[in-house]
């Protein structure tokens, strides 16, 4: 049990206007979690402050060597005005998850939730509550040891961030084009693809340029070895429906394993769903689209929570899927899951944590 | 041209003490460059002020997105009393080359030199003179956009610090074992193993603090897709000397393009010594050792310069390499490259750049 300090702030900001559409991740709340981390003696002094600018050295080893790592999930406010996370303590196992492939000490669970629980309760107020919008949690660890020889660092800032955010989609769900990239690579087993770190999105930023000026939303990354496997998709990891089987790639190593495609699964499964966790190329998809098996494609993550696929490029192949609209399984997960967040739907799994 | 403003401190360090040995990384001087890039206006504002801590938002993209590069240099005092750098285009030019992988706007080369060679110049009473001293330079990128979306920052600080350093092996040239890395990866054709970005480095980081737990200094790293060619090892490049051929792995995209290296397959050439880039597996790097061609394995970079490989493990193999001694071929191109970087032999590339 963490004992948390906690520094009000004296200066409150204005909260955003509910008549103005929120943007994703560019509003702060008044306060954020920090902790620290001295070598010998472990996690230390953690506090809420009011959000401020952070100073650090020059050398400090997290704008050298990339010894960074987040997590990101969301806060609703239900209709009867209690507020709710969903699933916590998964990203508390996968921030460790990703400590230990990248040299961070890992932090205790329940410390992990705490913190995210402390920091919100703070900052309550700001939870939008209209319809699609809540509170982005930004958890992330930077590597502060002022040295500039490549090694773990011995001291860190463990520091948590919120932002209001509005839906995903301004205009509710809808579905996205992707494009399939086949130059690029943005993980490989063996690498750091299945650690939360950002390595990994630095990889996908020329990939994501080029199918923006291209007219695509989002990347959809082939496997760095055979260069044909499906990965996951920009924030998202993917779903495929054929044939009646729902198939998402298997978590290899190079993939992020998300916290929705896993609620995804389960959900899916107790439908009846049939569910395959396997290796799926690029060539079985074309395949699927041209004898018409490809009933629906979909992303899962943190930001959209569900995000249909209605179209799919290939090199110079086109594959629209549900002619462009939404399946009706995405939408059925978006209502069930979006309604678990909410609190409007019995949460079976117990998978929401209430503030 | 750059129009640098110069704020001098008004509290100078003292300087480190000829007498203690420097470590690497540890000590920055009196100044540092800084100089800002905002969309729409380029790069801006460069300045030379007294090197402090720099105040960022939570938010800033370093912190999240990994979008961050670094370059390393040296500066020497040679026995005449003249600052040399040796080839700073390089390093302007690389950084140019990470700058289009990562979606950093580029610099222009001359202002990227003339800039270094500002905050050496002002910080000249820094550069150690002690054999085997030097003037670390390090170059860096950050993003600092405010804002949690995964694209391509706005803003950028570009900034120059500056570290005395002592020769990379106290007791002067000196064999290093190097591990074999067969589990891990630390970078894929497609990805970003040949841009200079912090990425890379957390990707090595567990693999470096393996070895380091088995009594060894570096690691070398095969191929992501293949497992079985080498690509480089920790922060050098590497060549073999097989039956009286040099030997370096070539550049397929995943492998950085180092400086030391390029020089030195020019000077080996040069002496007339056959010098092959091609891809090079394990298996006839252990086949040389086996028949007894395996005549010398060195690496080469900023920090050591050429750094003699005594032994390799491989699983559980276990290949010495000249006795565990310096080869001939390492021993000249190390009196080579630094007699040729202090000023003592005559620079007929025009390697060197004075300041």
């Amino acid at each position: 049990m963490l004992d948390i300090k906690v520094e009000m702030t004296k200066t409150p900001k204005e909260l955003p206007s509910a008549d103005n559409p929120l943007k994703f991740g560019t509003i702060f709340t008044d306060h954020m979690f920090i902790m620290n981390y001295e070598e010998g003696k472990g996690w230390i002094n953690p506090r809420v402050v009011p959000y401020q600018p952070i100073s650090l050295e020059p050398s400090a080893m997290v704008f050298h060597y990339g010894q960074e790592m987040f997590e990101g999930l969301k806060a609703y406010k239900t209709e009867d005005g209690r507020t709710l996370l969903f699933r916590p303590n998964k990203n508390a196992e996968r921030t460790n998850r990703t400590n230990r492939r990248i040299c961070i000490p890992e932090i205790p669970i329940e410390d992990f939730v705490q913190a995210v629980k402390t920091v919100v309760k703070i900052d309550e107020a700001w939870i939008p509550t209209k319809p699609g919008t809540s509170l982005y949690i930004r958890p992330f660890i930077i590597a502060t040891d002022p040295f500039l020889g490549v090694r773990p660092s011995h001291s860190y800032m463990f520091m948590i961030i919120l932002s209001p955010v509005g839906p995903y989609y301004p205009e509710g769900l809808n579905p996205v084009k992707i494009w399939i990239e086949d130059e690029y690579v943005r993980a490989v087993k063996g690498g750091i693809g299945e650690a939360k770190t950002g390595g990994n999105y630095v990889a996908s930023l020329r990939s994501q340029v080029k199918a923006h000026d291209e007219g695509y939303s989002q990347v959809m990354w082939l496997d760095g070895v055979d260069r044909k496997y499906i990965e996951e998709v920009g924030a998202m990891n993917i779903f495929f429906k054929i044939n009646g089987t729902l198939i998402t790639p298997l978590l290899t190593g190079s993939i992020l394993p998300g916290v929705t495609r896993d609620s995804v699964i389960q959900v899916c499964k107790e439908w009846g769903l049939a569910v395959e966790e396997r290796r799926i190329s690029i060539d079985e998809i074309y395949e699927a689209y041209q004898n018409g098996t490809l009933e629906e494609v979909f992303g899962t993550g943190t930001a959209a929570v569900i995000s249909p696929v209605g179209g799919l490029r290939w090199g110079d192949q086109i594959m629209q899927v549900q002619d462009g609209g939404i399946g009706p399984v995405s939408q059925k997960l978006y209502d069930t899951l979006t309604g678990i967040q909410l609190g409007r739907i019995e949460d079976t799994h117990n998978w929401t944590v209430e503030v």
